[in-house]
């Protein structure tokens, strides 16, 4: 969910978690996104985003806690997928996305593929940073405060390799 | 003037002059512009631009001598103005945009403002980088190819500093 000032900046509250098991498998069949980005300074990250035959550019701002302004536009697929081949940084972020209900608030469930494969997301976003969030029984340790599992960071530092390269 | 291809991408085709004299003057009356970015790799940048009440964010790819994938987006500008104010890079670049014809193209006359005082650069957008060019007797040195004039250059290392800072 998102909140608009008047001058137009959005505001993404978002929580993020680690999954624990996979019991929530099999109720959203889930869509692939492919993204990357052309900023991944965290002040200011610029993301490109191709779902499907829809395109997205978003502009994040500096996170204070939970709390990150945010810019987002829906542009032509083809000039998404166009910047994604020749101008954004690689690795890329591939995942599926998995929307799933529970206890009235709506959860995004991202299955890593490609560089990232083993690693499975949750998010939560919420009107409030307040907002009390009754959690789902496969839901893990909350990462909302662990810049590693941010989008930015995984795609310049793979899942795969943490192992290797631990940070 | 702009070239699209299949993918959508398009390829900005652009030529950049010195301006020797003040002999261009008076022909228009300017547009104030104020630009910052999010981005200033120059493989990737990421340009905030308002223009009184429009507002533009364009990304640009690598330059190839003269041609430069760009891509480029209208946004609202209260949006424009919340990033040039919390997102961008600082300094920004302030400038005074004039559009003056010579001999049936359209010339671009930048006269920089603030930290870039002093400054005045001329742009001319071509449909082929070939195309022949008629110079007006304004024009000085070409720097199509000098980085220092990049906009996104200037921004860090603003004209007023050259001489202290020599790049």
């Amino acid at each position: 969910m998102e909140k608009r000032t008047e001058e137009g900046m959005r505001y993404e509250i978002e929580r993020k978690f680690l999954v624990r098991d996979d019991s929530w498998r099999g109720r959203d069949e889930g869509v692939r996104l492919r993204q990357g980005y052309l900023s991944v300074d965290p002040e200011r990250t610029v993301r490109v985003r191709l779902v499907g035959d829809r395109g997205w550019l978003t502009i994040k701002g500096a996170s204070v806690g939970s709390v990150r302004p945010e810019f987002e536009y829906a542009i032509p697929a083809a000039e998404a997928a166009s910047m994604l081949e020749h101008l954004c940084l690689r690795p890329q972020i591939e995942k599926i996305r998995y929307r799933i209900e529970h206890a009235g608030l709506l959860w995004e469930v991202d299955e890593f593929l490609g560089e990232n494969a083993g690693l499975v997301l949750a998010e939560i976003e919420l009107a409030d940073p307040r907002q009390p969030v009754t959690l789902p029984p496969w839901i893990g340790e909350e990462v909302t405060d662990d810049h590693r599992y941010s989008n930015a960071w995984l795609s310049r530092h793979p899942f795969r390799h943490w192992g290797a390269d631990p940070n």
